[in-house]
């Protein structure tokens, strides 16, 4: 059951807020504490889903939306793929579950990112496994979004540039 | 899945020691989240369990340790009774799901109540259902306890009071 996990995060989202005046503060720490989490969150992840390895950036994707988010939130993304390059991926969520007790962000928080620890943990957890990616919500039903969509972009490895590049 | 919960848990834990230097102030702060917290998730227990009225402070205690403790954190614990008068009871962990990621305290937080969210979460549910209770935690394996104990006192009614005396 989630709901005790989802009050909690709450529960941090409000003492940061209180600690914080800038939503942006908010954020950022959100973000840092969520790849602390992914870090040691991966090993977990690795050893209870025994997925293989991926061989692609879309492959990876679909493994976060498909194995990760079933399993510690109990939703799956729907993923699109954003870019020609194919290292830009979007994870879309009809349905949010950590912010199933909260009505709308407050008028003087409208820059909060409520969820900005998930972008964190993604991050964290994909530099585990030797992945650079930059995370960040691209839309948000809390900001009056359709959907929330959460961007990954894979950072292309220094050895890609030079192989393309010969 | 429960390890998202467990390290988030620990970084509103880690948060609320940078922000108040003695531990009596972060137990406080858990205990008053939790409050919170339990005066919301009382409406989630009742309508997901489906569980009947209890008729002593026994059925209650047997039903926050088998129920509730099962349904939001997946362990159960032992039920103890430790008063004659029958009002006071402790809930006995052998494991505690929340410390998973925890070694030990520091050596400078040897007072802080590392899980008194959920002596605040009892509390608050507690008293949703109109039963006034003092809820802490009397040992801890954290602290070094063969056990974690969380005792649960109910406070007499005014009623009950009037109906003794007379």
């Amino acid at each position: 059951s989630r709901e005790l996990f989802v009050l909690t995060y709450g529960a941090l989202v409000a003492q940061l807020c209180k600690d914080y005046e800038k939503d942006e503060d908010v954020n950022t720490c959100l973000d840092r504490m969520g790849y602390a989490i992914g870090i040691r969150l991966i090993d977990d992840f690795l050893a209870r889903s025994a997925v293989k390895r991926c061989r692609s950036y879309s492959e990876t994707t679909d493994m976060i939306a498909q194995v990760a988010f079933k399993m510690y939130l109990g939703v799956t993304p729907r993923v699109s793929c954003s870019s020609a390059a194919g290292n830009e991926f979007s994870l879309i969520l009809d349905k949010n579950p950590l912010v199933d007790f909260v009505e709308e962000l407050p008028a003087e928080r409208a820059s909060l990112c409520y969820c900005n620890l998930l972008c964190g943990v993604i991050r964290g957890a994909l530099e585990m496994v030797h992945l650079a990616a930059e995370v960040t919500f691209l839309q948000d039903r809390l900001k009056g979004d359709a959907v929330t969509e959460i961007g990954i972009t894979f950072l292309r490895k220094a050895e890609d540039r030079k192989y393309k590049r010969n």
